[in-house]
């Protein structure tokens, strides 16, 4: 029962009635990143407080992203179709030192990947909504500047929130803009970026690679036209999570944020 | 015709009468790294000079070398064999951070991956004939005491050129005495190292996933049993070459070797 409940920390929780269910509540600190299925937070009680585990992910997903775009540097996606189809062909990569990679979202997940990226000698241009500048990147414009940054773009690192203004972002139109040697990243919300028109684009070569960790139901379902686009690699929601440090981080979140409260 | 070449700029050569067919032959600068394919070096008289491109594969292989062990880090290698199967499952990595990388070879390719890996704080044993230390390893040992390294590793390295002395050095006996979640990369040549058997563990779980990028012979032919292998990637041998830089590279240190001579 959470009749008596002061604290709560969960990902998911029963928000209808939520005074009522649990009257002592004065804080519910949620263990993943995004809150977008908490919202419209009408729900929520002014004297209740809610935390998110903002930062937890950063250092894996900093080290992920660096891995996610050394492999689309060296074409890993399209040499995995290969094998797949049991083509042995010399595909080479472009050195990461010099190339230009685009960052949309620079918040935890971006922003740890830029920092991750820089000691490799890329051009990196981040792009969020101020424009604020930000570690290890050499570059930020404001998001209603993205359309210029795009063609520049040897890779393009997606890192997402679920927002209304973030909603289908990446569409058909800016998907276009990029060079068809571009890679495609996305380690956030699907809803951002339109993957039908990213698949369609990889099938016919107007896009050299991608690698996509998020997906809109998970599981995919094992029928999904996804499974088997070539130059696609699928991680199954994997980049910002750490299996082993996971639960450890978010306790010395929750005892550090314990403390303030 | 050779007749009057001086200086030879080749991977391959008649090395069959070669003072008949270029009597003013001083100096062959092979553009590879590797010269097993010349040995023995009966061919060669006195008076010419053998350069091969030792370091010029350094840069690349070095950051290749940080993206293979962080695929394997992050258990690539399953995720794209459940894409293979449409199997949504996820597979949580370890961090490098704190995880044990042991180098076979510490050479050009196995020196450059040592440094790159070094910010990112794995414990980093290196194994080389002489014991001698090596820039980015936190240890290192001879040859001889291979066995006992073999089975702290999370990851092992492999980065062997052909001579006598690595001929099957992998061999079955010491891949035995990997942990079962022990990940595999090989950018070395395949004599050292036993693939059939490293096949065989992933098919059984004797470990957890690796990366190939050398074979013999190349390519590998269309009904090789390698293609399918679960939790398996292989590369084209395309790990420590870099497209763009590498005609630029050689010519340098054929010019800097030029000068000298």
């Amino acid at each position: 029962s959470m009749a008596t409940t002061d604290i709560l920390l969960t990902w998911n929780l029963p928000t209808l009635n939520l005074d009522k269910v649990a009257p002592n509540l004065k804080w519910i600190h949620c263990i993943g990143a995004g809150v977008e299925h908490l919202l419209p937070m009408d729900w929520l009680p002014d004297e209740i407080i809610l935390t998110n585990n903002t930062g937890v992910h950063k250092d894996k997903a900093g080290v992920s992203g660096l891995m996610a775009v050394l492999m689309l540097c060296n074409r890993i996606p399209s040499i995995v179709t290969n094998q797949r189809e049991r083509h042995y062909e010399q595909l080479y990569g472009s050195p990461i030192a010099g190339s230009t990679i685009v960052i949309v979202g620079t918040g935890g997940l971006g922003g740890a990947t830029a920092k991750m990226l820089e000691p490799h000698g890329p051009y990196i241009i981040g792009v969020n909504r101020q424009g604020q500048p930000v570690d290890g990147c050499n570059k930020v414009v404001t998001v209603d500047k993205l359309d210029e940054v795009l063609p520049l773009a040897d890779i393009l690192y997606l890192a997402l929130p679920v927002t209304p203004e973030t909603r289908e972002l990446i569409n058909q139109q800016r998907l276009n803009l990029l060079k068809p040697s571009c890679g495609i990243v996305n380690i956030g919300r699907q809803s951002a970026t339109d993957y039908e028109a990213i698949c369609e684009m990889l099938k016919t070569n107007k896009l050299a690679g991608a690698l996509l960790d998020v997906f809109t139901p998970e599981p995919i379902a094992s029928n999904s036209y996804l499974w088997n686009v070539p130059n696609l690699i699928i991680t199954p929601h994997v980049l910002a999570d750490d299996a082993e440090k996971y639960i450890p981080t978010t306790l010395d979140l929750f005892m550090c944020n314990l403390e303030n409260f």
